[in-house]
């Protein structure tokens, strides 16, 4: 991994993403431009010494000089955007593969050179547009694929943060000041940073292309040196029109990515922040509420889910932090926090004996552990 | 790892949960009864041939024989109920740690042999409630605990399933069928499987104890040999009174936990269907959101978050779709999932372009990705 | 009418009520024991001062004295509990139907003596169990009548009120005060004012009966005379089971009467704070949200609508909202609210032709109203 | 009231309206072209013949010739938008009082025409922009007007219907006929008849004014002779940035007008089909649910509402629903709907009592309605 060092928000998530399945391991990195920030970090993460390196450079190196049955198989790229072009590049020419945070570079000249290099390389290069990732966005699209709605007439994708409404930027939050800066962004601010996002969600599920664009671009806080807001209408190359919002000023607003397609018989609705839900809407008969392990689900749809049906995924986080507390206690760290146990194990049986007690008896209320129903 | 096995739900959702922070490694497992199944799923999750063990006991036999250094921690016990207790005694004995799924026990009295064993042992026995972990669970205990909503007055816990609508135990469905079996569930059916959930949440939660109980226990599928269907009035230590309804035959719900809870000055509500949001209402001022990641949370809440501001917990989950795709493609499975790459990554650096040529221009329409903005 | 005096809540629901189709027309009233405050509300309503009476019995003597095609119709009881049996009997012996206010009495014993004197004149007597009137419970009712859930195993209603959480009884809240008079409100407070409600919904709306109770009364406020906080667990005549919460110290809730009933294949869900809504789940395919003037309505149901798709019924009271100020500005009201007019017309006809001109052009932003484009 | 005769939508929402306070009482009309039609809806309405109109012009001249105390205050115009000019200007200049439907008239120039009359008359010209007449919409415009979100920075207004997702404008249906006619419509289809109520709320409720806008109008249904689908970029008069979508073709859509409005500290979100509810979001604390009849309501909005809270507008309706099937009954109309009467009455007396008793004895199980407490 390159970036993602102690305190960076997306590196940590990549590191859980990939551990999840067991299908990768994190064997190596160069955490950090810092080199001691990069070693501390690499020996949080319990990664051998040697392998944590001081640069990207020298990762590229070492790595390449390892057996190949030891050397990494694909380096992930969660650095600020300028660094994704040359980094890529240089791993997909030193032979790895690479999965590389979004936007793909600074600009689309650049994210050319990256696509050359991919394809003379013959690695892979994967984007996090993480929400495609999604089992119920997995679904809207196979449903307009196969045509459920019939032809696409209005797609509507909006996306709204609030975390920008203040000059944070100037005032020493990392992540809002490369964000804001062109020199490490790229072109643009909220829309190269989410406004991408929206985009690429709206042409992967409705599988249509966007063909024209009549954009607006603000910069509602003083002193902000790239896009904070952006609104724009579309046309789609079959005619469908749409509107794209994305702003970062929106205050109060969390992450509300949402996308509304509407074709000839009906329309479907997703958002974010309810990500097991997909609506279903319809000309003819009652709107549906499709969700995530329930009935009507698409197969491909359902490969893509870890949870049963109604355990938000999120259920795995909670079941996490019971495993997490548990080995901070085994540990003995005195701000362990409080996990279940024998007490509540106690009180639960208690509570099924009288009840059970209760239930088939004439009396009508059954003290909870006095063990006179035994 | 006890049980768990290839196909078994509750041990991939533990293995995972297990593996997301870093602090557990899954070394050793005895699986399924079926010592060839436990092999291969053993294999599968890519432990050592001679950790994977045929029987609970050569597990804890031979895992006592290993050096300090390289024996297993702690024991995962994901067996149905009637093992809980002697599998948990026999590890507490052998000196391991152990983390157990609910319900404790068979009875109230055999989790008292477990409750005296931890103790003997001096090993910690963890239980898996589950909704504790979720950390809204945890702000509404917070907020109780430091009064702000005055003395409580009123629980509410309600958890809803549907799948045992049918009589599926005696089709072959595995999950039901045990559950259903005395031998194998002990005292309770709906009553031990969710309403021990509901009634640890509802005590969890209020920081009351339930001093009295009246019940109803109803047995809706012709031929079950075990409730599904619990109503019960509830009467808490400081006056409190409660209702907790758990079933499995409403017929369409999916897994409807639900906890309410009113107090002098206001109430709260919290549904694990949507996890990340806390609804507070009160007498003298609007009703509040609290969301995970957004503003008003206490510190321990927060620590117990994993995803930013409006990013649900699941979103790892997406995140961690894309990696697995990644992978697949890596090791060349045919049946790969797509994830975004390339094409995705030109399309979002046209449309930037395209949005900033048009946004800084009188153009009203401007082609995505024809260039001719450059 | 009786009772329903300036100030009383309920009495200007059934005027306004009454007066929504021009069924009934409001030409005479005993509005309050207070001759004078009776006077004034007549006075206020428009009434013909000779029909305003100053006692329930004046007004039953008075209009039994008219000529019967100049006599009252109808009488509404709006008045607190302990009146509704005299009143009833006597308007009814009178020879007139009688529309009354829920419970219908202060016992059983009384409310059989309203039956009686209702089969002997052979007047028609309602009674106000408003809840019944909406359309989607209507749908409710016949979707469950037809089959459609199967057998009903699962009834839980809940009415959650928190106006009574403080003391107000006993500071002067006419409200309040009677309805926890067990001389003016009868044997139940909590549970004969909204208990009733629950209670006669579920019955309705199942088309079941309850055969027996076992419950649980609390009266949470110090000093209080009558409960104030209902539980109850039902068993009905086909052995499905309930349970009922009504209660009115939730503090923070509004009116929080919902409904949920399940049947082997399905369950349907109401509540009364969004009433346009009915969600069905079911067993074997997505959940459905039936919405009032929306596909797959009995005719039945669409026969109680008055508003189109999508106009939740209150589009008639914002519609009321203008012309009531519309009124006030004619009567050349000071204080006559603002109501769209000449300035809300010219700027929207300017909008339209600003949009016109700008989608049919090249030009990228067209002032709105300025003339430019026509 | 001119137009709105038997069938039209409309007029019978007008008349509801007008008669819910009592302030107003239908008492002359021209409700037809069709002479016939018109007497027919006048005889339903109860008007007396005289007073009911063959034409437009008829009511006009018979109504300025009755003395001052007998003839019309104001007249209604509920016809297509062709004959909303002539009307209101023939209207003003007899002297009455005129409330309008929107559009206010077919074009900017024609709609002056008819500010000119008003002016010159001296008389109240209203405009039905009913959506300006719900409380939270006024709630929405006061705490906007005293600064609570700070400056305004984006405004999101949205209208999404689905009703002319077909071509039923040439199969019949009048509403669809004459909206998609230029000649009764005027210059706008969707963007007419409901793009100007998106507009009118954002500028109402904003107290902005948008300076210039950039749009997109589209006709998806073959051979529709006016827009059906309007999408527009705004910018406001203080900088603020919009967007306005409204369509009719958005298959499923019933009636979704939202708007959505952010500032420096925070947003506001209020939907019509959910109108008793304003969310406000916060940068800096929990977001807030403001209720209809809740805390926190300004006093001005509290005039506005007629219902309790938590008791939706259409609680009046559901109640006027018993009022008309008990007039029904009355009536001897065979078909008249069931309304709760004597059965309901008693077996929730005898619930009252059953409870009782059961809360106040040891029985577990007590029957409802056995007399067996007594």
């Amino acid at each position: 991994m390159v970036g993602g060092g102690d305190g960076a928000f997306i590196g940590a998530i990549h590191q859980r993403a990939a551990a999840l399945d067991g299908d990768w391991r994190l064997v190596a990195g160069a955490f950090s431009t810092d080199a001691e920030r990069s070693r501390r970090s690499g020996e949080r993460l319990g990664l051998s010494p040697d392998r944590v390196y001081p640069t990207f450079d020298a990762l590229i190196a070492q790595e390449s000089a390892l057996p190949a049955d030891e050397r990494i198989d694909a380096i992930a790229i969660v650095t600020p955007n300028h660094l994704h072009a040359p980094m890529a590049i240089a791993g997909l020419n030193a032979g790895f593969h690479v999965f590389c945070e979004k936007p793909m570079a600074m600009s689309l000249a650049e994210a050319e050179t990256i696509a050359a290099a991919a394809t003379a390389s013959g690695r892979h290069f994967g984007l996090a547009f993480t929400y495609s990732g999604y089992p119920l966005v997995e679904e809207a699209r196979l449903r307009i694929a196969r045509g459920d709605l019939g032809a696409i007439r209005l797609v509507q994708v909006e996306y709204l943060q609030g975390w920008l409404s203040l000059p944070i930027d100037t005032d020493g939050n990392k992540q809002a000041e490369w964000r804001t800066d062109p020199a490490r962004a790229g072109l643009g601010g909220c829309l190269g940073d989410i406004g991408t996002h929206a985009f690429q969600l709206a042409e992967h599920v409705s599988g249509l292309r966007v063909e024209t664009v009549s954009a607006d671009l603000a910069t509602h806080v003083a002193g902000r040196r790239l896009d904070d807001d952006v609104g724009a209408m579309l046309r789609f190359d079959n005619g469908a029109r749409g509107l794209l919002k994305a702003t970062q000023i929106a205050a109060g607003e969390e992450n509300g990515l949402r996308l509304r397609i509407h074709g000839e018989h009906g329309g479907l609705e997703w958002a974010q922040m309810e990500p097991n839900t997909l609506i279903l809407r319809w000309l003819d008969r009652p709107a549906e509420i499709v969700r995530a392990g329930g009935p009507g689900l698409d197969a491909a749809t359902s490969a893509l889910l870890r949870t049963p049906s109604g355990h938000p995924e999120g259920y795995i986080e909670a079941f996490a932090n019971l495993y997490r507390a548990f080995a901070a206690a085994i540990r003995g760290e005195s701000d362990a926090a409080a996990f279940p146990g024998v007490p509540d194990g106690l009180r639960t049986m208690a509570f099924i004996e009288a009840v059970i007690f209760n239930a088939q008896s004439d009396q009508k209320w059954t003290r909870v552990g006095s063990g006179e129903y035994e």
